[in-house]
């Protein structure tokens, strides 16, 4: 619950407000959420000390780092536990939306043979992945292996589970996730919330659990230092953060989500491209005896994730990943300048890993072994908490990413 | 997502049907409901292999046995760990309507001093506490302590966020819950879902991390026999379970959830009494050295939970709780069956203890210690899967719960 809000983004000389669309015109009003957030924090924040009470006859206790971080840890003796519970946002919206577009044929899908239908496909076996990969990203930035995940499916009424298709690919995505993940999936909610959820919509999140063994596996950033590589993963698209802004998008184009892009893909199409499961990554570098002094997961804030750690370094990127088609497709279309684009999407790398020196290109070999392109694109310097995009000749500066109370 | 469908009811003999109002009238659709929810309990179990291949190298392995019980258990070596997802259902549905009922002096708080105000109180430090209850009353069931707690709060409207008397009710509940507990609230996400959540309402939720240490701890119910005891514990009233029943009533009573009760207490004011803390009981209960055969947590299946465990065995009840007075009420307004009212809600036992037949009063005793009522309330015997509650001369059959695919 620590990191939605993007402070500002002021575009000074930007281009001019008529057809423009920026994260803040998108609807979502983090001002009115954060002193929830707040309060939630500081209150989470003081029963940290009821595991250390209840400690001394069971041997836990919590990591108070890890408050502040992309999951909580728990310390039970002999290893590290991390918990998490994530949600996908309003991206099913955009599934239910693309279905109504007749669907072309042979477009790939996360399992079983291509669908073309008069209904379209559903996209539900997309946006499971896109679910679990917004807990399971997080989850593992902190060093921990995915163990279990819960599902928690709220429809808004009964109807929800008359549509076959959709449950089966719903429950197929979130079943190859897991496997490609190697984590059980160990149960969940299906509950229906009429009167909660809204009718004919569907809410859903994903909690997991993870295990940091050895301890020396646990990952929060006291050993980031200058001159530390900064890696960066490809992303797949949008993945899940975005998504209000997206939707706003398509309703000003003329045929929506329909609208074929340049390169020849329907925008709402590509918008499904489901999220990178980076924890392939993390668990081949944690094998391959690579120091990671850092992960981050680029979500709600852009490239402003890259400075997530609160260390008083800068981060100077050198080498920017090409940007997806859909993302850049976005930009244009929204007038949005290349710091309000890279402060608030992800704009092709969808997760940061901060290494040792010298392990700039094995990390790359690491994530490129498990299909994900990557690049040694920058260096951690001693100085102000910014992030500097020299190719863009573009900085995030570090007061617009207050993810700590 | 095993536990939620009640199959049939059947009242031959009971009240005429003119101004009756049953579980199944009330708007859940179960059977449309539950083809995910076989679906997805299959394609979970498949996944368990995940951790079994990759446990070569790290020591884990699902417990096949928690599949079907009420929190899934992974062995990492030493101990269990034991996690799960639930929510709180539509009960926020009804603090939100009884806080536009003027709220008397005086009312008792979870925590702070009484409130009287022009608006109501909230009662979200109340369903805080639900919510919190219903994943840790089902996690303890396997032998569980509760570690950390992760909450999910899924907003429809930025608005929702405009009222600070209730935002702060919210987490000043939730953080008194944990500290009853005695667990770590570990963080959550607190989403602004537009299109998702029905604009002014909350979808309320919890994930759960446990531990099992020892691993003699691990309650599956393997050693259940015929001669244990049951132990039941009180309910404070509806608890979770129940609520779009209770919303229904609300609807054809003259004054609504202002109703006045008897006893003089206003209905929707009794609904909101916080569901019961079970798990201080269980842990004084290990700490006891009591042999816990089984554990069952009475939810949405009222008293069929208590022949939850598939073993073959009558459960005989021969002493039966006082039933909460807005339980009583609901049942007289609604005419339902005994059959009906103990089938669908606690009716006063919110948790039954199965222990050995010598420690049934040393189990009471350490319920009671923790200010909570108990009975041992009948006997495990050999016989076909029912419930047999003498006192009132009704069976519920083993057909009426499948909660196992």
């Amino acid at each position: 619950m620590a990191d939605e809000k993007p402070n500002g983004s002021g575009a000074p000389g930007g281009p001019p407000a008529g057809d423009r669309l920026t994260y803040e015109d998108s609807g979502v009003d983090y001002d009115r959420i954060d002193p929830l957030k707040v309060l939630a924090q500081r209150a989470a924040r003081a029963t940290g000390a009821n595991l250390e009470r209840a400690g001394a006859h069971t041997g836990v206790r919590e990591v108070a780092a890890s408050r502040g971080e992309s999951a909580y840890v728990v310390d039970i003796g002999d290893a590290y536990l991390a918990s998490i519970t994530e949600c996908l946002g309003t991206k099913a919206l955009v599934a239910d939306a693309m279905r109504e577009v007749q669907a072309e044929s042979g477009v790939s899908r996360v399992s079983g043979p291509p669908v073309s239908k008069a209904l379209g496909r559903t996209w539900y076996d997309h946006i499971a992945q896109d679910t679990i990969a917004t807990a399971v990203n997080d989850l593992v930035t902190v060093g921990a292996r995915p163990l279990s995940i819960h599902a928690y499916w709220a429809a808004g009424s009964s109807d929800w589970f008359d549509d076959t298709e959709r449950m089966n690919d719903l429950v197929d995505g979130w079943k190859a996730a897991c496997n490609v993940l190697g984590v059980a999936w160990g149960g969940g909610e299906t509950p229906c919330l009429t009167g909660v959820v809204e009718e004919g919509a569907i809410d859903l999140a994903a909690s997991c659990v993870g295990i940091i063994r050895p301890k020396s596996r646990l990952t929060l950033g006291e050993d980031l230092a200058a001159g530390d590589a900064i890696v960066l993963l490809e992303s797949s698209g949008i993945h899940a953060n975005g998504l209000t802004l997206a939707r706003k998008l398509s309703e000003r184009l003329p045929a929506g989500y329909a609208t074929v892009m340049p390169g020849g893909r329907k925008y709402g199409e590509a918008l499904l491209d489901p999220t990178v499961l980076y924890p392939p990554v993390t668990e081949a570098a944690f094998e391959a005896g690579i120091g990671l002094r850092y992960i981050a997961n680029i979500t709600g804030h852009g490239w402003r994730k890259i400075m997530r750690h609160p260390g008083p370094f800068t981060y100077r990127i050198t080498e920017v990943p090409p940007v997806p088609e859909v993302l850049q497709f976005m930009v244009e279309e929204t007038r949005q300048t290349a710091e309000e684009a890279y402060g608030s999407l992800n704009m092709g790398a969808g997760f940061a890993l901060f290494v040792r020196p010298e392990d700039g290109d094995a990390a790359v070999a690491c994530a490129e072994a498990q299909g994900i392109r990557a690049w040694v694109a920058g260096v951690v310097e001693d100085g102000p908490r910014q992030v500097v995009m020299e190719p863009l000749g573009v900085t995030l500066s570090g007061e617009s990413l207050a993810l700590r109370d």
